[in-house]
Parts: C-alpha cells; sequence; structure tokens
C-alpha cells in the first residue's frame, strides 16, 4: 500500500488571537503524522517561520501554505481525489466512522475550524466527525483523529535529516546535536 | 474497581500569553475524562470563569483551583498515595510506559509543563511520559494520554445535567436545550 498523504487545513486563522492555537495545531499535525499544513483567514508569516525552524531543528519533510480562499481549496483537492475530513463537535462520533475513513485508503484532507465555521464547509465535506460531542479545542480534535486514523504507529515515527534528537529518559532530559553528520550528546 | 481519579495540574499559567492555550488544555482534560484541574504561575480569575461557565452549560463535575506553591502541592498529593505523572517530550514513550501506568490503579496527578520547567518536576514525577519526542503541545500531549490511560472508552462519556448536548450528525448542527428538566431542540 502507497503512503497515506496528509494535509491539515486550518480555517479562519486570526493573527494576533490564534497565534500560538494555530502553531500547537501545526506542530500536532506534523507530530502526529500529518505531511502538510495550510491556513486561510490572515496571512501571518511569523506562524509559517516558526513552523520551518521547528522543521530545520527536529527534521521531517513538512510544508506550511497560506490558501486566500478556503472553498476554491477545498473544491481543488476534491477533484484531485482527497477525501474531506471535517473536524466539528456537531459531527459523527470518531468512534463510530474512524473504520470507514481508514478503510478508504484515500489521501485525507483534514479541515479544522475557526472562530466561526461557514456552513459550506460541512456540505463540502466527505465526513463530519466529532472527537466527544464537547468543547475542547482543535489541537486535541487533531491529534485524536490522526492517531486513531494511524491506529497509534505514528507514535514511533521518526523525522529523518534532524539537527536535534531526543533520547527518551526516566529522569531528565537527554539530547543529541548532529555535528558534521553524526550524532553527538 | 473504584473510578480512577484524574486531577491534572499546569505549571506556570502566565495570564496573557497562555490564555487560550490554558483554556484548550482545561477543556480537553474535561472532555477526556479529567475531575479536576490546577494551575501554578499568575491567579486567573477569567480562565476560572470561563471554565466554570462550560460546566455549566456542557455538565459533568469538574473543578479548577489556584496553587500557588506548585511544588508543596504535588508533596503533599504524593502523601495522599496519587501516582504523579509528569508529560515532557524528554520522557519515556507513552507507548511503552502506559500498560504500567494503567495497572497501577492508583488516582492519578498529571503534570503538565509551562514555559519553563524546574528540574524538580523531573524527580517528583513517578513517571516522566513523553508523547512523541518531537516538540507539538501540552493541548495533544494530555489528550493522548488520557485517550490512552482510558483505551479509548473516554470518548463515549456523557456528562450529567448538562444545559446543552449536541446530537451527532452527518451534516449540519443539531443541540439539545434543557427546559424545565426536559431536553428540547
Amino acid at each position: 500500500m502507497a503512503k497515506l498523504n496528509i494535509c491539515v487545513l486550518r480555517l479562519g486563522h486570526r493573527e494576533v488571537r490564534d497565534k500560538r492555537v494555530t502553531t500547537h495545531l501545526f506542530l500536532a499535525a506534523r507530530a502526529f503524522g500529518a505531511d502538510k499544513v495550510m491556513y486561510s483567514g490572515r496571512r501571518d508569516k511569523k506562524l509559517e517561520e516558526r513552523i520551518e525552524k521547528v522543521v530545520e531543528t527536529w527534521g521531517g519533510v513538512f510544508e506550511v501554505e497560506y490558501q486566500r480562499d478556503w472553498r476554491k481549496t477545498v473544491e481543488s483537492w476534491r477533484t484531485e481525489d482527497w477525501e474531506v475530513t471535517h473536524l466539528t463537535m456537531y459531527g459523527l462520533p470518531i468512534q463510530d466512522v474512524i473504520p470507514a475513513i481508514r478503510q478508504s485508503h484515500k489521501d485525507k484532507l483534514v479541515i479544522v475550524g475557526g472562530a466561526k465555521v461557514h456552513g459550506g464547509v460541512f456540505e463540502l465535506a466527505d465526513w463530519n466527525v466529532s472527537v466527544t460531542s464537547q468543547p475542547h479545542s482543535e489541537i486535541s480534535a487533531l491529534c485524536i483523529f490522526l492517531h486513531e486514523l494511524f491506529q497509534g504507529k505514528e507514535l514511533a515515527r521518526t523525522f529523518g535529516n534532524a539537527a536535534r534528537r531526543i533520547i527518551p529518559q526516566a529522569k531528565g532530559k537527554k539530547v543529541m546535536r548532529r555535528k558534521s553528520g553524526d550524532f553527538l550528546p
């Protein structure tokens, strides 16, 4: 089976108010196995730079892209045969629908709402999925979705070409840094 | 088996900078099955009010409490026989340690770091646990920890005495509101 591609689209980013939440969301997307993130709303070059800096340090291949028009973006990805999942507290419970989503083997575009989600998003999505029907966070919704999609295998993922790597410890911190090709403590 | 009690302690909250992230963290704690959250750093009454408002609307029993001295708090919960888990990207992989944590049946105090985590936290914790060894978010780390601890059963949890309840839909939104004891659309 070919590798499943995952792209996350964050709607309606607000530069000041959402700064840290969108950063956490994009880092969670990367850590839990997405390949790319896109966002609509306000263009925020500092956000993009923060994410690019993390990729440089911690490795892997991961893109950030601004999209002015979320609807055109979703429609064009749909015509490329990507399956669209919208994470929303109003959707169908993840535990009921994740087996079918997993089984489709299509690449996934995962839409994560912002402040006010346009009703059209519910219509454009193949799946409207809830992670609990309770209010919490787009960050927790996204990482549980990816964790369930990959059935936990994403936890053991390694990131190529990293400048820094953590060696897990029972107590304290151990970080290796790459110097001239090799990792050194 | 008695119900497992879970309390989350957020270290070093900063009133302005962490406002939304701590709110999301506490809502995720509630949605994924914790009973209580505590925080150190700056006292933030608006944060407490926001969480209390959510509990009023969406139900369940859930407390928020400020703790000026995190070390005293952790030490006193330890003497009450709570098991202390510290979520940190430097810790042991969750997939390796969660079976042992699950098996202990002790109530859990889960510590989630803030800006700069004091080295003493690593020493006080029974477990230093990482959810991937990559940078992401305390929100994703916490919800994956609780999701793994409860083995996904928390997703189907219901919250008693709610004023509002979502009826999951394939498309669109359906919310029931309690009026004079009954739920009405």
